[in-house]
Order: C-alpha cells, then sequence, then structure tokens
C-alpha cells in the first residue's frame, strides 16, 4: 500500500479501536430489510420437491457445475449436501447464510430458488446405484468439456442479478473443501412481469420459446415410482445450445416461420391463430404440401402424449463478442423430466435426425442430473438417497 | 443437415410455400406489443444532454468499447453515428432498428438507453481537437489492454436484460463496417424498484456505493462553457476495479467499517446515524484518534465543493469462477463529470496515494471519454462537434 498501512496493522487496529469509537452510533442501527418497504418475495424451500423446477421461471439463473474431489465418499458428500442445503434453506428465505460475510446482500431474495441435482459420478462416489446416466451422443453434437458433465449441479435463479451473484459466492465458499468448479453457466429471460405470454419466453432468435409444456408434472416430471429416494425428485437435462445468430439474421421472416413451425410474433402454429392452439400436422397448402413443414422444429419436438412431454425451463446466453462482432450467444436448455431415456432421448434424438433449425443451432454442452425431491425441515437434499 | 435439406432449399421453399400456405391464418396475427398490457417504460432519447447519465440507474449495463477502423476520417464517422443514433432514437422508444431481424425483442425497452462517448482516438481520427485526453497512471493501476481505451464508447442500459442483449447485437451490426470490437463490459445493479435506499446500491463487498453524488449536475456534470460542441455534454470515466473478495471475508466487520469510514448495514459515515448523514471528519475517539480513519475511504475520496463532485454510476460485475472457486468480479465504476482534470484526477490520485480500500481493490481497466451532448429530434449525437 501507498500509506504504508499494512492489512494486519488495520486488522488489528480496526478491530481494537472501533468499540471506542462507535459504541454511541452503532445503536441506532437498523439493517436495510428492516426499512425495506416493500415485502420480500420468497420461494419456499421445503417441501414435497425442489422448488426450481415448477416455480414460475425467474429473469436469472446461474447453472454450476461442480466435480467432487478425489476420495469423496458417502460421508464427504453427506457433510457437503447438508451444508448447501442450510446455505439454501437460509438464503431462499431471506436469511443470511450461517457464516455469510456480507449479511446485507442476503435480505432480499427475489424468489430465489436454489436447486441440487445429482451427477453419475456423484453416485460412482457414493457407491450407490445411479438413476441416470450419461445422455447417447446425437449427430449434431459439437460437445465441449468445458460445458459438459458435473458430479454436483447447482441452479440458482432469482429475480434480481446481485441476489444471484451472492448466492453464488456462499455456495461456491461452503463447497469448496469438498469439490472444483467445473463450469458456470448464466443465463437469463425477460425481466418478471413483462409481457403478456404467460411464462413462455422470447429466445435471442426472437421465437417464442417453452410454449408446450406438460401440465400434468406429476405424470411428466416427478417421479412417482422405483427406489424410495428418488420419489417426488425428477431428472433434468441441460444444454448448452449455441446459435448462429450472423446466419439466422439472413434468412427472412417466412424462412424463419417454415424452419420453426410458428408465427414470430404470436407464436401460433403456422395452422392456427394463437400461441397455445393445437398445430394442424395434417393440413396441406394448396400445392399439397404440409403448412407445417416435415422437418420444421414444432414437428420434431412435438410430444403427443402431454404426460411425456419435458419441462423446459430455458434460458438465454450471451457472453461475449470477437473483434469482428459476432456473438457467442444462445440457449441453456434446462429439462426436467420423470425419466430421461423415455421422455427426453427421443425427442432429442427426432430433432437431431433432422430438423431445419439444426442449421443454426449447435449443441456444444450437455449434462444430465437426477434431482433428489425436496426434504423436510429438518432434513437435507439427498438424504433419502444417501443418508 | 442430416436430413439433406440445404439452407439454399429452405430459403426459396419456405419463401414460396408461405404465402400460399398461410394467407388465412395471417390476417389475425397481432405483435406482442399490441398484445401487451402493461404500458412499456420509456426514456426519451431527443434533448439537451444524453439520456443514461442523470437517468435513475437501470439493473443492466452493457458498456462496449470500439475501435475506428485504420483510416476512417470524419466521413465514416459522421456516418457511423447517424446511423447508431438512428438505432437508439428507435430502440430506447420501443420501436425496432431500421433493419431489424428480431423486431419483437424491440417491443418493451424496458427503460432502455444507449449513451455514446468519444475516446481521445475518436477525435484524432476526424482531425478535431479532442476535449479529454487519456488519464494520467496511478500508482495502484494494473491495467489490462483488453479492458482499456477505445475510440467509441456505447453504454446500453435497461432494466431487461433481454432488452440489453437485443440493443447491444443491432448496435454491433451496424457499427461492424466501421469499427472494431475492443471489449465488451456487462454489469449488473439490484432490480429497479427493490429496496429502500433510493439509488444508492450496494456492491459485491456490501457497502452501500454512490451515496454522496452531487445534486446540482449543470455544475458537477454538464459542461457549460468552452467550445459550443460540448456544451451539455459531459465526461466519462470507465474504471473496471476487481474485488479481491476472497481476502475481503476474511476481514471482520470493524476492519470493514473502518476502511470505508461506513456502516456496512446503514452506510451510515461512523459518526453519523443515517446514510445521508454528513460525516464528521474531526471527530476524535476517547483515545484521541479520528473516528473516521485518516485513509478511510470516504475520507480519501471526499470532494468538499459539492459543484466539483463527480457523478458516480457504478455497476457490478461477476464474470466467472476458477476451478478454485475464486471469483472474478468486481465494480464497473463509471463517473461522470464536467472536467476529468479538476474534478476525477484529483480524487483518484488522494485514494492512489493511500486508501485503505487499496488493500481488496484493483483498477485493472481504464478509459476516458467525451460525451457529446443530446441531440434535435433531427440530429444525431456529436453533430456539433464533427457536423
Amino acid at each position: 500500500m501507498a500509506s504504508g498501512i499494512s492489512r494486519r496493522a488495520l486488522l488489528a487496529g480496526g478491530a481494537a479501536a472501533l468499540p471506542l469509537a462507535g459504541a454511541g452510533d452503532r445503536a441506532s442501527a437498523t439493517t436495510e430489510h428492516a426499512a425495506t418497504a416493500h415485502s420480500p418475495a420468497v420461494e419456499p424451500f421445503d417441501g414435497v420437491h425442489q422448488a426450481g423446477i415448477a416455480t414460475s421461471p425467474q429473469a436469472h439463473a446461474v447453472f454450476l457445475g461442480l466435480d467432487l474431489k478425489p476420495d469423496s465418499g458417502r460421508d464427504a458428500i453427506t457433510r457437503l449436501m447438508q451444508l448447501l442445503t442450510d446455505d439454501a434453506r437460509r438464503l431462499t428465505q431471506g436469511r443470511p447464510a450461517l457464516a455469510d460475510t456480507e449479511p446485507e446482500l442476503a435480505t432480499d431474495p427475489a424468489r430465489l430458488t436454489v436447486t441440487f441435482g445429482f451427477g453419475p459420478g456423484l453416485f460412482r462416489a457414493a457407491k450407490v446405484d445411479s438413476p441416470v446416466a450419461p445422455l447417447p451422443s446425437f449427430s449434431v453434437d459439437r460437445l465441449d468439456d468445458r460445458w459438459s458433465g458435473g458430479d454436483l449441479l447447482v441452479q440458482i435463479c432469482a429475480d434480481d442479478p446481485v441476489t444471484v451473484a451472492h448466492a453464488l459466492r456462499m455456495v461456491v465458499k461452503d463447497a469448496r473443501s469438498f469439490t472444483r468448479v467445473r463450469w458456470t453457466q448464466r443465463g437469463f429471460r425477460r425481466r418478471a412481469g413483462a409481457g403478456s405470454t404467460g411464462e413462455t419466453q422470447r429466445n435471442l432468435m426472437g421465437q417464442l420459446d417453452g410454449t408446450v409444456n406438460p401440465t400434468d408434472l406429476d405424470r411428466a416430471v416427478w417421479i412417482g415410482q422405483g427406489p424410495e429416494g428418488m420419489r417426488g425428485g425428477t431428472t433434468m437435462v441441460l444444454r448448452r445450445i449455441r446459435m448462429n445468430l450472423e446466419t439466422w439474421d439472413a434468412a427472412d421472416r417466412p424462412a424463419r416461420e417454415f424452419t420453426i413451425g410458428r408465427r414470430l410474433d404470436t407464436g401460433a402454429p403456422l395452422t392456427g391463430r394463437a400461441e397455445r392452439d393445437e398445430p394442424d400436422f395434417a393440413r396441406l397448402n394448396t400445392l399439397g404440401f404440409p403448412v407445417i413443414p416435415e422437418y420444421a422444429h414444432i414437428r420434431r419436438a412435438r410430444v403427443e402424449d402431454p404426460g411425456q412431454r419435458i419441462l423446459r425451463r430455458p434460458y438465454n446466453y450471451d457472453d461475449g463478442l470477437t473483434a469482428g462482432g459476432t456473438s457467442d450467444s444462445g440457449l441453456l436448455f434446462a429439462s426436467y423430466q420423470a425419466d430421461v431415456e423415455r421422455q427426453f432421448v427421443p425427442v432429442q434424438r427426432r430433432i437431431a435426425d433432422g430438423d431445419l433449425l439444426n442449421e443454426w443451432i449447435t449443441p456444444i454442452g450437455s449434462a444430465v442430473f437426477a434431482v433428489p425431491p425436496g426434504c423436510a425441515a429438518d432434513g437435507w437434499i439427498g438424504d433419502r438417497l444417501l443418508g
């Protein structure tokens, strides 16, 4: 330091001097929380299911992929999950984490949810049968290790980016003795309360994304059978999908709508008038061709049985620009389904085998996780699997 | 493509088939804008001053630093600024840019502002005397070229991250023929409407940041004399300040408050009770030492004459994590002042010469820009300087 004051001196001096100096002034101090007029938006933490899945999507997300340190076994994972569950339980309810170094940043949870997923590697380390296997490879995949895999997923979502940054820091600090950071992926959606299209968001290609989601989550998302430890849980697939917005810009609106099978403005299927109208895949135009093309995205992604649909909860990413002005942006495609093999894989295979959209999108990251059920007020996430 | 359909065929086929197929369906299409119930939040674009400076800070910002391509002269810069002004004027008012490829993303401006600043290099290229010079170097600086300098700054702020992403893309597309991207810096603050502390935000160190801002902007911020082309304009300093949050965590609260000279909870000076209380720099504790230490940040940053204060409009950044869990985060310190030499430089020098906070923060990027005044409805930013 230019002033010649060492940190050591400061720490000693500061700590010693302040109680004398400030005792009178401190009495009237109020916390920011107490002084805040608006009521904080809080999502429940404890429950049958983990929050952050059926939760109406918040504006900001960070997905954190962690790898266990070598030789971590079931005991270490248990301690880790006890710690992280405690952090999540406190922070989501607007209370500082146990050793929170910036407690003022915790008082406004902004609908914070913290959701945990276990990768195949975590089950291996715990010597417990894994309910999930790595995904098969798809012909369209150009996967980068940097965005793929991971033993433990922590998904942090909130309507305020400061809340997300703070929660991430608290989680990473407590995970540090047990894990290494494998990747972080940051995403965003329209802010809370914007727009009239319910929970469907517009992605950076301009299309409404996520129209067809299941409504009966008990069938489509939550696991209702099999080993007791996963009942009430689900599985998650996280795919990082790069968009080539430069070439997408070269396609005009009819070509884009033809590719998707929906109007860009309303999100209505090409055979309908409103976003939620059922597409009529059989309808032909006057030339005898299907109005919704054979390789249109909504036809390839279609799942007829609503109980087999995947729950999509996507976020946009936009991480930088090259010197030439090309963006590194796309979609953090997060889906939740009771059964990866039966629900996600067939859809992804149909898309990989022939979807016009593949011309402009490339999967560059992929990971799969078992998402344990929620826990009781004195429990921890994963307790019925590992405890 | 796996399906064997070429993009060329798609573009031809799609464009040809759709007018036939969809004519009846398209009639009832409504734009998202028309269907949206909430009234979009719009900041004015045309005016005496550029928006984005006195504007109540939005939740999200991206700062884009561009370099002119070699041999760009006044004509090229004029065309560039005419184009970008047109983009900014439309997008901020909720209208698509002229060649907007995703017009639906433009309908919700979310208080979007687009602010332009000219670096010394732009004036050199235009053969016009520069109202700003590069900053002197400071002893604390550890500047990286990657975050420093730039011929043209575009500051894009909005309450919605999708709005920011879209505006950035439109600007970069139109700037591409004239410039190369030098850097982008993304920042965030508490979302709009959060908290009770007015416009003061908490940074990632947990401290309230930006309490002492000037109130008389006509004296402190807007240029009222000198060459006509800058009257109503200002100057901007953008510093990227890395925070060492790991070692900051090792300091306890008394040490942190001693360093800043303010309480962490209320933001009140150590001699006061509320954030806006005037600090009493003369007050001594019972040991005879100043209650607010000699090298406390608020003493070093203090400017007695309110007319000489700089307007701070800082954003947080949080860009990644190392494998070991160390964050790359800090502050995008943006300040606006009528005169860089008289207002910014002395403060920065006092801080560099001895501020306890320097133990935990490091300036790693630095740039200075002349911010032209606003323009008339038929004008463009910089017209009175370069036109």
